[in-house]
């Protein structure tokens, strides 16, 4: 805009003059707005970003351009304009013009104390702001006499060896000097970048004519609002403060009115009736027009109401959702701003209690925040003592030093997980993830000894099993005791949101869901599906582990044969379940992908209560225990490997699924995944074992149902080959959690030792298990999806993976064309909506 | 060429007819190439590929095309003529064409116990391979006589239900049916192609006038060859047979003559000293004419030489490169001719000690060929035990389930190394290799009692320490007790070779070398130069090893920096007698590279012996130790990782290498290269300090000298984003081994408990650490080159690893015009070959 047309360095704010927020700066625009409402703002003149930028550099401005607007011997403010209100910059100055001659004017006009608090207040700052003179020098007297104006002139004169300016030229001159030059300061510059303000920023000013809030008559200052900042529902807040000017009412906690009738003291509403009924009026014009709900700076001069300026209102994120729904239901907006109004990272925050903004806190350790929400419980050290608190009723933290697939029913126990290690993706953060648990991660900061049941805290504290913890999730700290806490804010706002994100989108949003409890989560959330239901989770439940592990100590096919058949039956009623949470939406099921040591003890005891089920002597189960471990599990024998060496597991699993589908009634047309796949033979060979099982189910039952069969591209290899691999799969569903593991050639449990410092370092832009590595696994998903399109155009697309609910993946993936994106059922709400901005921004640029 | 001419089926084979091998197979081709050196061939008729086809699909030879070349009443013999002789195929038939009549003939010109011989023999062949009759129910007396064939004249009638045939078409006829069909059989098709014959492979015949090897005058067949198929040195070797036709002089293993005179009997030399002599002649003019050391087969009918065949002779490896070489030094072949016929393969075995072909093998495991060779020695189960056994002067096997770092001192220690577990890549083979030990790895069918000091072989025998076993790493056994071994065959014809592979090869061969004894092996079989020493093994070492563990266990920046002091001379000793021993050849040092947990101690004793080295409390030791412990170590915090997050480390091992290449006085030029590198800011900021330290010895020595830095490219993500990492890097060198891990998402630690099944079940076509995976690796490989090349044009790409070795991986990188391939050292020789041969295969394709 600025390029297109140039703008007069001076304006005088009206109607039609030609100005731009961009040129002039949000006050300035601001005002022209206010002024279209027909509102009563006092005269104003703008100066461009162009012009503050060369007065800085050391040009003169022509004043010409700006006094003759304000009359004779007129009162000035100056106040800041530049693109967002967030950027800082210098502070407004009031009462220009105010000199001897003004000040004896005033106190026949208005009296002698509003008169010298006028000329009082014009030269202290003046003085500290412009002349840059000791700002202790000045006082600062609650009811200012002529002899305090006095003392004031002498010690200006004393200090700046010189009088004080007279002349309203000089003084506005000076002003306006000061504040550019102040702007383009060093540190300021860098306050605002760290802000978010761009390197070339820039600054208008506003030179307004005062609207005098101390004297005779009903006088003062003040800000309304007619909707909570809390909540976004509609409520008066603000201040009015009797005698004041510019942010006094703000500033000073005591004295100020009520704002509506109030049996407490004296309101506003009551003692000026007229101006507040024209505040109402105001706001609603300006909701009406400026499509947002704004806060009015006003002033009162003998009981005359003047708009000073508008703000948008601060908001929290439950607030923000309330206004942008109720703007669009009121008509003044359309939905699609509504929905690109709303920050998603915001939205993840409502759906988890957090703690209270202004709670105190005393941190014990800081982490990697790896799952949002804030808990408190007694500290446990292992899944079993989780499960003995929550059998007594006590809410629980789990502490360990990092978490295995051992420790998930505890995990089902506790309120919150602390993790000493791991990082964003690491076990604990994942599963944190899915249950909705508060969890902080890789807290490298604090010890935890295992033996000794305690903790010791970044400043040696030591805490104990039982002592009790805040875990905020949100912003990755752990805290000594009991914290206040905020409940959750998702509420019909938020659900109104996202169904109008649902109708917008154009890519699915599944949800990752292990168990009918995920499931339900998942339906509530409404998600599209299951996207990733990791089938092995299943078997780490009391009554199915056992049998897990006689499998895996099975001495021959017969012995297997026997364990997987007595789990056939529970995998089935899970699947069962889980068919019918989600009644008919497609729920895509992953086959076995951890190692089998995963379903084994690591510890001592473990493996004597292990060898004492299998009726084994120790020996034995520690040897068989040594055999299956393994250097990197990560890329070990898992996944598909186990699926082509010891086939009858998929084989059960997969009949697990096709009876369950016909048990459960409802159009279940299940997905079946294959993990960790590196070569299309694989797929080729357990694909003709899964087709032969459905065959086999159908016959036996007498009854035909549907399924289809893909791929977890999870290694380089498989988004390489994704073309051939594609022949042999209706879908590809692209796990960037392993991916990026083997791309970066970095494991996501050891990455937290030294990811912090990666990023501080900006060896990594991010962490890439947080945030997609478009340059690296970015490519290799591009790669992968045109492979395999190509070989199979109907190819189904997606992502699944901590990845997949992060906005700027979901705009990725979309413009790679894929189906659906699914991640944890809490980040579910989330997606929809970052998928319904994609959607939004593509049709705005096209 | 078949397709380029149309071949008649039936040809009498002369000097002129036109004939290919394709057309008529070897055998054919061979008979006319011998009638054009005038050798006296008898009559020879070639029936054509397609010809053996038709008949075969039941179409009529037209026999008026092949018998009126043999006259009336012919003997003949039918022969197959295949495209390889290896392919197998049906029998040779002989005496086509006896019947009674002949048989009256022959009882007068040849007497009745040669024509019982010839008419018997032939009866039995067609009753056997033709009528398919019972081949106990016909007898084959020692010396035959008339009563003989007609009782088998009677059987055949019996059995066959139909006489005998008595007419020369008749018998032809369905002598060429059943050989045409006899290769057409399933079987037979199977068989030839595990033999590496393609699934069309056609079959020609051969149909001979008889040269009769039996009756009066001095009667006999035989085989001869003028170089020994050991060695390849000039030496008559081969049977002859009195009385004798077709195979039986090669069959009968008593009454043969000596081929030259012998003090121990007669020789074929003094009773027919004139067929010798032309024997001789002839073998002359077949060397010189065919290009070839040939195995000549002849008959001698009343003193009359006739040659019937010649083959390549039958050669060793050895043999091989002799043969080569002389036929070129004699001017006989061109230097390429020789290089091309001699496979790179075999030329391994030619460095290592072998076990001897005929030895009674008595298999203990089977498990990996990881390290070619074979050595014989006592088991020892510690690197320690090694260690005290070498100081005994006895040679020892270290059998572990697996090794690690710690073990490489007691692997230098060795004559053989075994593990229970592993891949071709494990750290004992790629060890193993590097020191020419013969290593077998995954040994799974055997157990290891490391307690009970005992080995359990696949045949529940139990071997305890000190037992004695024999490791043949060129086929994966391991085997009790000691075993005959043959020398390594490394010799001058070798030497020859490959100084004429160099001339000729247009891409580097550099030698994987970490340590002085590696530098001179690598220089001993001429390397180009190091491309890949591993910095790290030289702190394992006694001595460096303490060092190295106080600086992982110091406690601040100043003990680290004392530790570091300490290691600097060492390293420094180490790149200076490093960079003499190379003589200004380059010399290319990998910056550390492992986790700093591979240096601790991982038993509980280790852990007590350095808590006393270091005067630290056990507990604080093992912390430490577990502290650094690693999920997955492969993608954990190791290589450019731990240069970024402790740079002392790079930074003196910086200061060492630019010392030493002062102090070498060799132009030393060395070559720094960067691992496990992910992201292209790595580069840049471990860049700068090199530089900077580079500077800083440049200052303190007042010396000039020149380095290069440059990218190890393991990562997947680190080949994508080759273009940008090239901006700071001179050379690009590809490590495959971590590359293949990555890109398949597979250990090569962990692999060895699959693999084999995998390959068995062509799940993959060839364990990808063995043959370089082309389409998924072979592609980051290509990506990553051109992406490299596009942003740095001289930028040097490389390939290191344990594909550097591999013929077929030379040619594919050489394809994407690479500069250089870096190998174990006992590689080299294997390498500069493979390189030549690709050279001269792209000169005769162009």
């Amino acid at each position: 805009m600025q390029n297109d047309q140039t703008f007069a360095p001076v304006v005088l704010v009206t109607n039609t003059a030609p100005m731009t927020a961009a040129a002039y700066g949000g006050r300035a625009k601001c005002a022209q707005r206010l002024i279209r409402l027909d509102m009563p703002v006092p005269t104003t003149v703008a100066l461009s970003f162009k012009a503050v930028h060369d007065l800085a550099q050391g040009h003169a401005l022509d004043l010409g351009l700006v006094l003759p607007h304000f009359g004779a011997a007129p009162l000035l403010s100056v106040r800041p304009s530049s693109g967002s209100p967030d950027w800082g910059g210098p502070g407004a100055i009031l009462n220009i013009g105010m000199n001897d001659r003004k000040f004896s004017e005033l106190c026949e006009s208005h009296g002698e104390t509003a008169a010298a608090t006028l000329y009082l207040r014009f030269i202290n700052a003046y003085a500290t702001h412009v002349a840059r003179l000791d700002p202790d020098a000045f006082d600062d007297p609650e009811t200012p006499t002529a002899g305090d104006v006095m003392k004031a002139l002498t010690t200006y004169c004393d200090e700046a060896d010189e009088p004080f300016p007279q002349e309203v030229d000089v003084q506005l001159a000076h002003v306006l000097r000061s504040m550019a030059r102040a702007w383009e300061g060093t540190s300021a510059r860098l306050l605002r970048q760290a802000k978010g303000a761009p390197a070339d920023a820039g600054l208008g000013l506003v030179v307004q004519a005062m609207a005098i809030g101390v004297g005779r008559g009903e006088c003062g200052s003040g800000v309304i609002q007619f909707a909570s900042s809390d909540t976004g529902l509609p409520e008066i807040h603000g201040r009015y403060l009797r005698q004041s000017q510019g942010r006094e009412a703000l500033d000073r906690q005591v004295g100020s009115l009520y704002l509506t009738k109030d049996p407490r003291g004296p309101s506003f509403e009551e003692t000026c009736p007229e101006a507040f009924k024209q505040l109402l009026d105001y706001s609603v014009l300006a909701r009406q027009r400026l499509r947002e709900e704004m806060q009015i700076e006003f002033t009162l001069e003998s009981g005359k109401l003047a708009i000073l300026d508008a703000v948008r209102i601060v908001r929290s994120s439950s607030a923000a959702v309330h206004i942008a729904v109720d703007l669009a239901r009121d008509g003044i907006i359309p939905r699609e701003d509504a929905l690109m109004r709303v920050d998603p990272k915001a939205l993840s925050e409502l759906l988890h209690r957090q703690v209270a903004p202004n709670a105190p806190r005393s941190v014990l350790a800081k982490g990697i925040a790896a799952s949002p929400g804030a808990a408190t419980g007694k500290i446990v050290f292992t899944a079993s003592d989780a499960q003995a608190s929550a059998a007594r009723g006590e809410a629980a933290v789990l502490v360990r030093r990092e978490t295995g697939p051992e420790d998930i029913r505890g995990m089902h126990s506790v309120v919150a997980v602390l993790t000493e290690r791991g990082g964003v993706t690491s076990h604990a953060a994942v599963i944190g993830r899915g249950l909705g648990l508060p969890c902080v991660v890789g807290a490298s900061d604090m010890r935890i000894d295992g033996q000794k049941k305690t903790v010791i805290g970044r400043n040696q504290q030591i805490l104990r099993e039982g002592d009790v913890i805040t875990v905020d999730g949100t912003h990755g700290e752990v805290l000594v005791g009991h914290v206040e806490t905020v409940e959750a804010g998702l509420n019909t706002a938020v659900t109104t949101l996202l169904g109008w994100a649902d109708e917008l989108r154009d890519i699915g949003i599944r949800a990752n869901a292990d168990t009918p409890r995920d499931a339900q989560t998942a339906k509530n959330f409404m998600a599209d599906g299951i996207g990733l239901c990791r089938s092995e989770h299943m078997f780490f439940e009391a009554d199915r582990l056992t049998v897990m592990r006689e499998m895996i100590f099975a001495e021959n096919e017969a012995d297997r044969a026997a364990s997987l058949e007595r789990l056939l039956p529970m995998q089935r009623a899970d699947f069962t379940e889980l068919f019918q949470i989600m009644e008919g939406r497609p729920v895509c099921i992953r086959l076995l992908d951890p190692p089998l040591h995963e379903f084994l003890p690591a510890d001592r005891s473990g493996l004597r209560d292990l060898a004492e089920a299998l009726s084994l002597p120790l020996s034995r189960v520690t040897e068989r225990v040594e055999q299956l471990s393994e250097y990197n599990p990560m890329l070990g024998l898992r996944g598909v490997r186990l699926g082509i060496t010891v086939p009858e597991i998929y084989e059960m699993q997969a009949r697990a699924i096709f009876e369950a589908a016909i048990d459960s009634g409802v159009d279940a047309s299940p997905e079946i995944m294959i993990p960790l796949v590196s070569a299309c033979r694989e797929v080729e060979l357990v694909k003709a074992r899964i087709d032969a099982a459905a065959a086999a189910v159908r016959v036996e039952r007498g009854q035909s149902f549907s399924y289809s069969l893909g791929v977890m591209v999870e290694t380089p290899r498989a988004a390489l080959r994704a073309g051939e691999i594609a022949a042999y799969s209706q879908f590809l569903s692209f796990g960037t959690n392993d991916l990026t593991q083997m791309t970066y050639g970095l494991s996501r449990d050891d990455a937290g030792r030294f990811m912090s410092s990666y990023v501080q370092q900006g060896v990594y832009e991010e962490d890439p298990f947080h945030r997609l590595d478009k340059e690296g696994v970015g490519e290799l998903l591009t790669l992968g999806a045109e492979r395999g399109r190509a070989a199979r155009p109907e190819v189904v697309l997606s992502i699944c993976g901590e990845h997949g609910g992060d906005p700027e993946a979901i705009a990725f993936i979309r413009q790679c064309g894929f189906t659906y994106v699914s991640c944890s059922p809490f980040r579910v709400p989330v997606a929809r909506l970052a998928a319904a901005q994609c959607a939004i921004a593509d049709k705005i640029k096209n």
